[in-house]
C-alpha cells in the first residue's frame, strides 16, 4: 500500500504539505492542494482517518443515536444531522438505542470511544442520573427530545402536551365531546405528556375522562391498527380520534375504512408530527407539526460548538412549540 | 481521564487482561470481565476504538453508502444492515451519495479512509470504470442494486425489468389497454429498466407504446404529484397507471383524489418496491415486492465474509427476482 511519502514523491512536495493538504488546512495553494491529490488517486492512497482521530483526539464525526434508523421520525433526524455535517466537513456515525436502556448506554459509550466529540443522542429510556453522568464527560453532547434538569442548555425539545391539547381542542371546537386516544405503550415521557393533554384538553371543556376511550399500542402503523381495533370493539359512539402520531393515525384509519366508517364524515382524526406520510393519507391528514428539521439542525449545530469550547448561541430555543396543520381528517359534527 | 493502567489497578489485574476483555478476547473468565467492565465504567474510562482501529487495522466497523438515509427505501436498507452488524460487534458508518458521482466517491473514500473493512455500497452514478477501481482495493467492498462486469459474485441485485413486466402484465390482464407509466428521472439503470419492462409487456400484447403516456418526475411522492398532473393534462383516456415506486404511487393517488377520480373504479394503479407506505394507502396498494430485507442482509453478511478473506457462499443469490402484491388499487375495466 502507498505510504504518505510516496505521494510527497509523486507530487514533488514535502510530506508536510501532504498532511496539510490531508488535514484541509488553509495554507495550501489550490493548485498544490489539486497536485497533492492527483498523486494520492493515482496511488490508492487513502489517509488513516483513525490515525489522525488518534493524534487529534478529534475523529472528525458527529455522533448520533436514535430509537431505530428505519423509523422514518428518525430517519429525518439523521438526514438533517447528516446535512450539518457534511457542511462541516464531518463524517456521521449513528447508534440505535431501540429503546432499551442497555442498547441507548451502548449505543452512546461506542460513540465516546470511537472519539465522537460532537454527539446528538435521543434516548428516552437512560435514567438521569446516568445520563447526567455522561453529559458530564461529553461537553460536546447534546439531547434531543429530552430534557435534563441542570442540562436544559444542552437539551432541545418539544412541548409535547400542549401539541396533544392543540389537537383535542381542534377537536372539541369541532364539536366533537366523544374523542378517543390512541396512546402509545412505550413508557417515555412523550407518551404521558401526549395523553396528558388530551386529558388537559377535555377538562378544559369538562368533558369526561373516560378509559374506555384510550387505547395503548406501538407507535407505529401495526399500532394503530390495532388499537383502533380495541377502541371499535369497546365504543360504538366515539366521534373523533386523536393519536400518538401519523404513523398510529394511518393504521387507524386503515382499519376505519375496513369497516366502512368514513373519514371524516363518520369519524374525524387527528395526527400528531406532520411526517410525509400526513400529506398522503386520504384525506390529507389534519395533524400537530413537530419541527423537527430545525430542532435536529440545532441540535448538531449546538453540539459542534459545544465540543469546541464554545457557548451555547443567546438566540437558542430550547424547548419548541407545535403547532397546527389543518387539512382534510377533521369535520364539524352533524 | 483515566488510562488502562488505572483500570487494572482498580480491578487487580495485569493490563493485559484488561486489553483482552476490550477486544471481546475469549480466554477471560466472566467474573474477571465483569470486574474489569465495573472498573473501566468507574473511573470513566472509554478505549479508543481509533487507537484500536490502527493497531489492528480494522476498525470493527461496516460502511454502508445510500443515496439518502431519509428516503424509506434507503431507511429500510440501513436498518437491516445496522441489524447484521450490531449481531456481529460492528458498528455502522453510514454515508450518502445523493444519486451524484462526486459525492458517491467521497463517501466511499471516506469509509476506505476509516478503514472500514467491509463496505456495502448502492452507487448508481459512479460509472464502471470508478467503481471497478475501488471494489480492486476493497476486497470486502459489495454493491447492492447493481451488477458490475466481471464482479458479478459481490453484486446483489434485482430484476427490475422483469418486476416491471409483471406489474404491466397484471394490469393488460384486468383488462386494461391505454396504460400510463410514471418513470422516475434520475438516470441510473432502475428507470431505463423499469421503463423498458413497461415497454415489454405492452408489446408482448400487441399494445401501442405511446410516448404521451409516460412521464417523468422525481422518484418521490412529491415527484409522483407532478408527474400525474402531467399525465392527466395530456390525457384523458387512460385507465390504468403502473408507478416507478410506492412513493410516486402515493403521490399520483393524492392527485387522483384531488380531482375526483376514484381508485380503482375509474382508474387502478400499481405501485414498485412494496414499502411500508403501500399497506396504509387507500385502497391498500397493488404493488411489485422489493426484497429489500433479505438482499441487505444478504450484502451485509457477504461484506463481512469477503472481509475476512472467504469465499461467497455457493447458494448466493446475487440478481433476486421481484413478485407481486396483490391488494385493492387494481380492478377489472368495464
Amino acid at each position: 500500500m502507498a505510504t504518505i511519502k510516496d505521494v510527497a514523491n509523486l507530487a514533488k512536495v514535502s510530506v508536510a504539505t501532504v498532511s496539510r493538504v490531508i488535514n484541509n488546512a488553509e495554507n495550501v495553494s489550490d493548485k498544490t492542494r489539486e497536485t497533492v491529490k492527483k498523486a494520492m488517486e493515482k496511488l490508492n492512497y487513502y489517509p488513516d482517518a483513525n490515525a489522525r482521530a488518534l493524534s487529534q483526539q478529534n475523529s472528525k464525526t458527529i455522533g448520533i443515536v436514535v430509537a431505530d434508523v428505519s423509523d422514518p421520525f428518525f430517519g429525518a433526524m439523521v438526514s438533517t444531522v447528516e446535512k450539518v455535517a457534511s457542511k462541516t466537513g464531518h463524517f456521521l456515525l449513528i447508534g440505535n438505542g431501540y429503546h432499551n436502556e442497555q442498547q441507548e448506554y451502548n449505543a452512546i459509550t461506542h460513540l465516546i470511544e470511537h472519539r465522537c466529540s460532537s454527539l446528538v443522542v435521543h434516548a428516552k429510556m437512560l435514567p438521569d442520573n446516568k445520563l447526567v453522568r455522561l453529559m458530564e464527560q461529553v461537553p460536546g453532547m447534546v439531547l434531543i427530545n429530552r430534557s435534563l434538569k441542570n442540562f436544559e442548555k444542552r437539551c432541545i425539545s418539544l412541548d409535547d402536551r400542549y401539541g396533544s391539547y392543540l389537537a383535542v381542542k381542534h377537536l372539541i371546537q369541532h364539536g366533537h365531546t366523544k374523542i378517543g386516544y390512541l396512546c402509545s405503550n412505550h413508557e417515555i415521557s412523550d407518551s404521558s405528556d401526549r395523553l396528558q393533554g388530551y386529558k388537559d384538553a377535555l377538562k378544559e371543556y369538562n368533558l369526561e375522562i373516560n378509559s374506555n376511550y384510550i387505547a395503548f399500542s406501538s407507535p407505529n402503523e401495526q399500532g394503530g391498527e390495532q388499537a383502533m381495533m380495541a377502541l371499535l370493539e369497546r365504543n360504538r359512539e366515539i366521534t373523533a380520534i386523536a393519536c400518538y402520531n401519523d404513523s398510529m393515525a394511518a393504521g387507524a384509519m386503515s382499519v376505519l375504512y375496513d369497516n366502512d366508517i368514513k373519514i371524516p364524515t363518520d369519524v374525524s382524526i387527528i395526527g400528531f408530527d406532520d411526517l410525509l406520510i400526513a400529506r398522503y393519507l386520504h384525506p390529507k391528514l389534519t395533524t400537530i407539526r413537530y419541527p423537527l428539521h430545525t430542532m435536529a439542525e440545532q441540535a448538531a449545530e449546538l453540539a459542534l460548538r459545544l465540543a469546541k469550547g464554545e457557548e451555547p448561541p443567546s438566540n437558542l430555543i430550547n424547548i419548541f412549540t407545535p403547532t397546527l396543520t389543518k387539512r382534510y381528517s377533521v369535520n364539524k359534527i352533524g
